[in-house]
């Protein structure tokens, strides 16, 4: 006789799935559904189920009716316990509810529904030492999310995982965008574009098309005291979880943290419904800082992109960027142009050294002889602005360690507000010593480092610091859970339009971020170039963007802190695009796609958090588009001044950059507009709510 | 010294192309721009550009600075003459401007803008005997059609036409959608999906999407007096025409017309754009028909579907179909349910004889005993509908045309208002007796039938009668024309779902409808279905559809004359359908695309055109979908009662094809409805403005 509680459950959760699940996602044969437990969507879109097949648990994916994950095993196997393989036997089976609207305290959408269903099971070992392994699923209509769990049991206080089982078993070649996992430089690749076949390792968040014109993103949420799942192709079409492993080789040490990030799956029709399916972030736990008066979405520039161009460097000399001169100036346009940041880059001790292979040079409390750094600090005070911190670790983690407690206080006292920290170096620079006395090297995304970057948040928010995190640990949604952790770069940056020969990234890479990098969360991808050129300084490279194109992209990557980047004179020659890059927010009250083609081209539309103002950007790859913009997003009863950024008739990145239109008209609801876009070109539009004057002037 | 009207116009031309022409555009040397006569959209979005390369005339087509169409050569071979393919010289160009809005006489858009800049290019012989060859280009923002113009001009007078050297030399392996040409069975085939260079000789239109998501859609406007151009692949992305020849192997014969039909490429982003694009009417000549008052779309019923299950035959017998007591309760339907029209097939003597194998045996003129075809018309009329005439020829042309006119006589005579021709047969079974007396055979889409289909259609409205033409040649625009030409089958249609073992169209087919043969023009494909197993009559077949989808049929197939294809008796199981049926336009005021992917989904939207009501209708494949559907077309002062006929929760076209759910909600333009579409599904929604007892029963 089953125990009264466990019957009840049972019970309740065989109504569900009779009631919820769709006909056409039953199994084949006719065994009792106790058995292949299942939970639907609330609106009956995605259904999960489970069973044990030859002691093996296995879960599958449906969407309405139609298999999206073929069933697939679920387990792990350890490194000083017996594995958690099975045989098993689902043993309790929970399922309830849940739906309530939680709003961030920045973002891309200020209020956020969470409506999943949710289905427990405890698997039971079948054979000694007979234990429990729980897995939860969070089925949503706009995907699924599912995580382990390990109760505290008799010789599982702690241990070691050494693989884990998971599969997603797809059901075709998908076509597929993604980066390669396990390589030396981070995350820094351009997206391939293959079939999933052609795939070996990957990083997530992997997107993928089928033929049936399906989109599916693949990611994790939560990644909190384990490491990074890569995702391993081991066939044509499956992907196993495949964890970073620490330097001794095991993947993850399991110890206060009783449960895994979430393994999630987003599914949808058309690919901007991936970019506005807030899944990711519902599965993290909520806010924790209690007080986040502090933390503010802002835009900021600063001392780094003229290293980048070699007009100065970031180690002491004549040539140094960081000079408390320099940085007046940088914050002196910051002030005239309402940029709450300054940033400073090269600031502190080090730089001189052989940093790049090793981190250990820098100190984080002193500065270079030429920057004062208190003068400097109160400057940007007194002018309303903040000096922006520099945490340039080089990947030297454990020396970093040693002094980030003293760095954050020096910050919080100078008034700081924010810090961008950097990791530059590759995996075998984050040396430690293992446990055999040996040096043991660390990947950027295993659990060593996950755990680092959790300290440095934590330790962040205590000293009221907002983090812009340079080649961390790929984003999960923690910003929920730890509203300071504003934005990161953790994939190819703006700097690479600075480097190399043939340099500038190809017009397309920036019209595959929506949809691949920027799934993941905010990315600081400083934009705001205007001097799109610079010959003066690096002639074989160039931004291949038109001017407006450039500006459409504080609308089509999503960050709370957003830099206007290019170097305070350059700005002059360009007031119509500065006028533009002073005015747009960093956060939104709501976000619309309104067309979206993978690597090819996205308009989307923004609502500014604290007023009535629309933005609207829209950018494309090498080819010019023609695309229709209904304006049904505005307010039903408001005419707005739609004050236009578009590519001129003869606009093209290669030969026309700056050619650019600049118009205002007025629009309403019923509007729909045609974008004409150059090929690498882009429009960006603010709508503000009209005057009376406006009208009288534009009608 | 050039005449001086060539003068102006060379100095015009090039004034115009300087301004015109974006900069990327421009050719690489710099030969002066007179010698590469271009021209620009009117905003700029595609140019075409000409110029002589050794002698012979190229052309090339641009979009927003990057090449859709490289240079490709024009011209002709002749079999009585020497050949048209130079060496040429320009020696005239004419530029102009055209803009005006014209009214269709019925169609899915009420007001259409034609607005192009026009580039007229007059070629020269430079060798003996120096004639001329013109071509015009009619250059749009949404595409470009071009035609050639035979100068009457000395040896000249009459000519044919042995090959069109007219190439398309594309950018890429473009993804492609089309059928096969030179097959037997004319049109009836699945639309493949392949890469462009594993296609052979294909009929127009040729759908292609390439690879940075740019939509093509190949096709020619106003076939009139000429052969259908199908396009060959001559090699891996060049197609070239292919023009259909006559028995003689001679391609067309020109004589009083002297102007080809327009080669056109219609150019979109996105593919509803390719839907919502007039180019292919525009080309056509405007109406020739002065009282166009009996002309009126509408929707009809008939025994027809009966035969294809087997249910009664066409031919004379104890099952015949077209008997007078059939017709009649056709009739009482058609009467009780609103159809204008009920069609009889079978009606006429012949279908007892080996009629498939040669048209030669039908009487167009004489009913069968069981089919007393005055009492049919009278009893139609007395019931306020039209008996729909059948003139199936089964290829015999010759045989047909002898008795045509005297057939639609009688039809006028009886209150016919609208002819469902019929061509069933091989392409061998269009015999006629050659030039040397040998019996010639004609391809259906060759200059003989072309010619022969313009005589039927200019001879029906002289009777005033409605053409539905199946297995007639394809749709290039014709309707605009002779708008009596209301609409065709030329594609697989509805009957193959009752043929073969395991017949039935899959549930894409419908889902590509929209992007390929739709693109030509109105398509009969006779939906309406409500009982979609038919087990009684064939139990092997089905429809493999969900109810909603087959009502979403209306809304995504346009057809100016709709059927109600099923039994009488089936409706009355489904009246909520049957309803929706009933309720549904045939002409509209305008047509918007709210989402589209090729093969797997589409939403439309359609305005009345004698109401205030809106339609939305939308299906899917094998894949379930769950799309987002902004009201933005509705009008922005009205609130609308959504009548929604939706798949319900555990639809799927395979086992629950019939879950079906209705409701009614209030809306306006601002309300974003969410479409939850079941595999192989669809939905349909009628807006209606709410009345004050409406608000109050549904707030």
């Amino acid at each position: 006789m089953l125990p009264r509680p466990l019957l009840c459950a049972l019970l309740f959760a065989s109504t569900v799935l009779l009631c919820a699940m769709p006909a056409a996602a039953q199994p084949a044969d006719d065994a009792p559904a106790s058995e292949r437990p299942a939970v639907a969507s609330p609106s009956a879109i995605n259904t999960v189920q489970v069973e044990i097949d030859g002691g093996v648990p296995m879960y599958r994916i449906a969407r309405l009716g139609e298999p999206v994950v073929e069933p697939s095993p679920l387990g792990f196997l350890l490194e000083d316990a017996p594995d958690l393989d099975g045989p098993f036997a689902i043993t309790a089976v929970d399922t309830s509810s849940f739906d309530n609207t939680w709003e961030q305290v920045w973002g891309e959408k200020r209020f956020i529904r969470n409506h999943y269903n949710e289905l427990r099971i405890t698997l039971t070992e079948q054979e000694a030492p007979g234990r429990d392994l729980v897995v939860t699923f969070r089925v949503y209509d706009d995907g699924v999310g599912f995580r382990y769990e390990f109760p505290e049991q008799e010789g599982m206080e702690q241990f070691r995982i050494a693989d884990e089982l998971t599969e997603f078993r797809l059901t075709g070649d998908h076509e597929s965008w993604y980066i390669d996992a396990y390589q030396w430089n981070r995350f820094e690749y351009y997206f391939e574009n293959t079939p999933l076949s052609e795939a070996d390792t990957v990083h997530t968040p992997l997107t993928m098309r089928t033929d049936d014109d399906l989109y599916i993103s693949m990611h994790e949420a939560a990644l909190v005291d384990f490491s990074t799942m890569t995702l391993e192709r081991t066939d044509s079409t499956t992907l196993k979880s495949n964890l970073m492993p620490w330097g001794e080789g095991d993947r993850v040490r399991v110890q206060d943290t009783r449960v895994s990030p979430w393994r999630t799956l987003q599914l949808a029709d058309a690919p901007g419904d991936l970019i506005t399916s807030y899944l990711i972030l519902n599965l993290n736990e909520p806010n924790k800082i209690e007080d986040t008066s502090w933390i503010k979405p802002a835009k900021y520039n600063g001392i780094w992109w003229e290293m980048h161009l070699d007009k100065s460097t970031w180690s002491p000399g004549e040539d140094l960027g960081a000079t408390t001169e320099n940085a007046k100036r940088y914050i002196d346009f910051a002030a005239e142009h309402g940029l709450e940041h300054t940033l400073v880059e090269g600031w502190n001790v080090g730089w001189d050294e052989e940093w790049y292979d090793s981190g250990k040079v820098f100190s984080f409390t002193e500065s270079v002889d030429a920057f004062d750094l208190e003068e400097v600090a109160q400057y940007a005070r007194d002018n309303d602005v903040r000096l922006m911190g520099h945490h340039e670790t080089s990947a030297g983690v454990l020396h970093y360690e040693e002094q980030m407690e003293d760095a954050f206080q020096l910050y919080e006292d100078l008034g700081v507000r924010a810090v961008k920290m950097g990791y530059v170096g590759h995996d075998t620079e984050i040396e430690r010593p293992g446990e055999d006395g040996e040096t043991q090297y660390e990947w950027h995304h295993g659990q060593f480092m996950v755990n680092h970057h959790q300290e440095v948040t934590e330790l962040a928010a205590e000293h009221q610091i907002m983090l812009n995190v340079h080649e961390g640990v790929k984003d999960t949604g923690l910003r929920r859970t730890y509203p300071n952790l504003m934005t990161r770069e953790v994939a190819m940056g703006r700097e690479y339009d600075a480097w190399g020969g043939a340099g500038g990234h190809p017009p397309e890479y920036t019209a595959r971020l929506p949809f691949t990098r920027s799934l993941a969360g905010p990315f600081d991808y400083t934009p705001g170039m205007v001097d799109l050129h610079f010959d003066e300084h690096k002639p074989d490279n160039r931004i291949k963007s038109t001017l407006a194109k450039e500006m459409a992209l504080y609308i089509t990557i999503y960050s709370p802190l957003h830099m206007l980047a290019d170097l305070p004179e350059n700005y002059e020659e360009r007031p119509e695009a500065l006028q533009f890059m002073t005015q747009v927010p960093t956060d939104w009250h709501d976000t619309e796609v309104l067309n979206a083609s993978i690597g090819n081209y996205i308009t989307m539309a923004r609502q500014d958090r604290n007023s009535d103002d629309w933005y609207l950007g829209s950018i494309t790859d090498e080819t010019g588009r023609v695309l229709s913009a209904p304006l049904s997003f505005l307010d039903a009863e408001t005419r707005y001044v739609a004050e236009i950024y578009r590519d001129g008739t003869d606009a093209h990145w290669e030969d026309a950059p700056y050619d650019m239109v600049t118009e205002e008209r007025l629009v309403d609801n019923t509007t729909d507009l045609t974008l004409r876009l150059a090929a690498g070109g882009g429009q960006v539009i603010r709508f503000r709510p009209a005057t009376e004057e406006d009208v009288a002037r534009l009608e």
